[in-house]
């Protein structure tokens, strides 16, 4: 159960609806968002909820019978925007293609990318200084130097950036370098994280774990909400089957069932959901008629020298063909809708 | 290693073909299809294939490195095209909509049925008479009746029928009454019914097991083409994985993998590949963009009603909607190919 | 719901039980086993079985909330043992062990291995004639005259052969040569085959299918008993996995929830449910102590001349010291048990 | 290739091994761990490594062509002990019973739980203070209130402490009330948690991943080493399959795998492993047999009433009967090993 409080509601309204609840056996969390205050109602009785749409300090009520709550459409039917400012946005219709390498390498790197991705009109840069590898003798990314060289260069020409956080002592520092913080598979229920990303007032792209399911991402994303952040993307990534032709197996069924389940926006990544780069556009392209409301593209000026994931990667040619193709691709898509 | 044999070749030939082989360490096996004679040559040392290629009876000679041989684009690369007659067939551009119920349950049923399927311009129809069931309490299909019936009703209006087959057995009784045999998902490896579809001058329409890798599917085909039918249609199904929110986690990897990687059309049976109705149309589209040749959907005058599968079941005016979806974006997919 | 019906039930008899059955939405299905009679009721309302009970010809009535019913140890509670003759059991306490090449290749290894066998009090000999390969180029087995020939040298030893049939067409064929027909994981869902060797009489070891669940292959089977053949061993041979440190996963708690949920015989094939021969001797001592009735190995007087397998394969001085730690662990399993 | 320095190596003679290693494209890495110094190489070119061993400041040199190097057992053949003081210890020839609860959840049931081990002989505690938990609303434990608790009662009694961490910023508060840190399967992964881990001098007790690989496994304690700490052990706890019919699937394969390519203990949980009470006594002898140096098992004075994973959890008596067959088990194996 979900209810939305009133912005006035005091701790005398609070308590009386908790104890209220707690008479059908309703255990209430109380969560103050950026945008609103609620109370998440768990696991109790039966109950006529007008019975509580009446007490003094309740906006409204739902029941979500969803082990999710407040990321559940159930109660908040009207999709989620992500707003990244300078006019770029994620969800609530269109298409926002994202796109970048998969690691930070240099200035001269991010300025090209840079240059590429306005000629094309893609607004989000995607890169890596933090790099969770396997094996602690892997390159393990530039770091926070690099993230702030990466914001110099992009921010300059109103680029937005998403990038990965690796652990919670992390978020402070990246703070001013990013506009969008991505939690990747392996931590996708590494809660210290999610808890700590739902206290900052910046988007959270949170990929599905590496075999994880559709409910442990969703309530991974209720982690953050209840925290407080309510801008969080869903981003299906592939998932480990075991097809060995291709790197991971990118479960576009994912894509109607999230739209369905939640108000969130949902990402689908086919350079990691593939894996391998002469596959990606046709990959895109299906997550498109999926429903995603954006892709995230791995490319590089040299996908053959890229010092991570070349195998998957785009070359500029290859990522600006694949904006065309997108972008006829959404145009029919609003159309047959 | 494939050689392709003149028709004119002699047994003298053959010998003289297979003897210098084996000096090499290959193992050579004879295969004679409806349309054509080869040699597959297995596991055997380097050797400059022109030296086969020089010898009398040899139309020509490719290097297979896969271990599929027959089915591999290595060496055909033309698209194989399945003509089904009176003007139907399945691969080499565009695509194919077929569509049917789970189960053959009525006269009336399949009349229906095929009434719609014209009024679609649809033009190939599923429906199963022998179903295989997990438990041996279930219902098992009609039967042979019920296809000689289905066979009657559907060609007087030139409707073209794929149902599968459950056992060698089953394959010369149903000969007369089939346009295509359908192989499910669990007879991915029935290597006997492999064998002896191979000696049908009918199409096969081969699922991919329910956790079997591409190699395994390819290797199935080949089962099927080495034994003399070279018509053959891989069909993606979804595989078992550990989401439970749907059915089945349809590979849309899998489309331009196959496509790459065989000559053989390939065809997407979304129907399966997510079991959950309302999430069917975007799947059936997402196929389209991945790349599929063709798309198998189940279909009902009323899914509520349906002796089978019903959850994932189209009533016949979604199917309507999807089929005038499927042509707008097959029409894209050629314009930005 | 399993109604054991008197040995004289009469036709009367069984159209008055299952008329009561109807009314109450019970669906009753006849099985005449080779060793009594049954009604196999499915999916009806509520209903106390004791009306059941008391009409004419009912011997007992058990409510079986399983999916699979007549396998299931809620009906009958005293563990099924598997005569093979000759003293030769399987079930029922203790531990028997099964050895043998993974296929026939001569009459001189077949008797090597027979007298190999006879000096460790060995009694059970499995070996393949007909093999599943994954491609059509791998050697098939030798076939129906290898299972003669294996016949003739084992059985003038007194061992039982226990051999894969690939195909229903092989049932009759191979009837006069085999003690225990096995199926594979490849057909553990192949339905016409488990239905045909319910007609048989003699006892059938069914394995798990290569990613198949529990309850599927406790319905596989359903399958052959209802068909009339209560003589089955179920077999944990691995599962595939994402690990691709051995070939198979063995899933040992298999046992113990087999044990509990049928009384049919538990066996457990540790060579290919690990595949990697210097670890098969401690997975089958695991395999005791999960509570295996009986071990499946793969052993061959030179492993490494194996034309299949060798990789998972014992030699012999590797069984016999297996052999004396299974008769130690046994006893002591025993002794705590 | 693993390079151990001697102890008096200055920095002279690293840069000349450095330096060496390079010319030949080896990329050296500089290990200090609390007993040793080594460098670690990656990736060169085929090198005779006595040219290596001869260079001054070196000790021995190791090939080593596993992804993983200091956890592996060709570099180091001698099993690693875990000594954990008091006379505990775990690895290198017997078998250690770790047991408790899966939470911490107050003072009474410490207590009791700590005189049931203590008068079982069982010397190390298993509880949980801080818990993963897929939902926000669930319970997260007592936290580091709870872990003193713990710590002040166990300890009376010389009971060694076993506890999970679930973020790098706990390390240092749970210091002085642990004797053994415990990274859970989802933390599998987590690489700022096993960097920092690296840099304490107590045990770690590693989980695989949900999903993981075992080379997965071993990299991730490569972590652990290579930041100083050579106190690790590593835990088979369930991963995740289709079946359905229990929690986890216990790879007990792992064990005799894991046995042969580490140098580090080997630990089994069976409670997690299969999730059902009563079939966990069963899965811990399996253990045993396939070779484990230790178990953990979840108990608890009265599961029902456990606060999590009650349906997982031994009871007391049952636990003591455990601990009988156990010590009978491990003797047997001894003797005939």
């Amino acid at each position: 159960m979900i209810i939305t409080l009133i912005e006035e509601a005091t701790e005398a309204h609070l308590k009386k609806i908790t104890d209220t609840l707690l008479e059908y056996g309703w255990k209430a969390t109380h969560v103050q968002t950026q945008s609103a205050r609620y109370l998440v109602g768990i696991a109790g009785k039966e109950i006529d909820i007008r019975s509580i749409g009446v007490l003094p300090g309740v906006l409204d009520v739902h029941r979500v019978t969803d082990v999710f709550k407040l990321v559940s459409a159930t109660w908040k039917v009207k999709p989620t925007v992500i707003n990244l400012g300078d006019g770029v946005s994620i969800g609530g219709g269109g298409h926002t293609l994202m796109a970048g390498p998969c690691s930070i390498e240099s200035e001269e790197q991010v300025a090209t990318t840079v240059d590429f991705l306005v000629s094309q009109g893609i607004r989000v840069m995607r890169g890596g200084v933090f790099k969770p590898r396997s094996s602690p003798y892997s390159f393990r990314g530039l770091g926070l130097e690099g993230l702030k060289m990466f914001a110099r260069v992009a921010r300059d020409k109103k680029i937005k950036i998403v990038t990965e956080v690796l652990d919670a002592s992390q978020i402070a520092a990246m703070y001013d370098y990013v506009d969008m913080y991505q939690v990747g598979a392996r931590n996708s229920q590494n809660f210290t994280l999610l808890d700590e990303l739902g206290k900052v007032d910046k988007p959270v792209l949170l990929k599905r774990g590496i075999s994880g399911t559709l409910e442990e991402l969703l309530q991974s994303a209720e982690y953050i909400f209840s925290n407080g952040n309510e801008k969080i993307l869903l981003c299906e990534r592939g998932i480990r089957t075991f097809e060995k032709s291709y790197r991971n197996t990118l479960d576009l069924n994912a894509v109607p069932y999230l739209r369905e389940k939640t108000h969130l926006p949902v990402v689908v990544d086919p350079s990691h959901g593939i894996g391998v780069r002469r596959f990606v556009p046709a990959m895109t392209l299906a997550g498109i008629m999926a429903g995603a409301d954006a892709s995230l593209l791995e490319i590089h000026q040299s996908p053959e020298h890229a010092v991570s994931d070349g195998a998957q990667t785009l070359s500029f040619s290859e990522a600006a063909q694949v904006a065309r193709q997108v972008a006829a691709l959404v145009a029919l898509r609003e159309s047959i809708g």
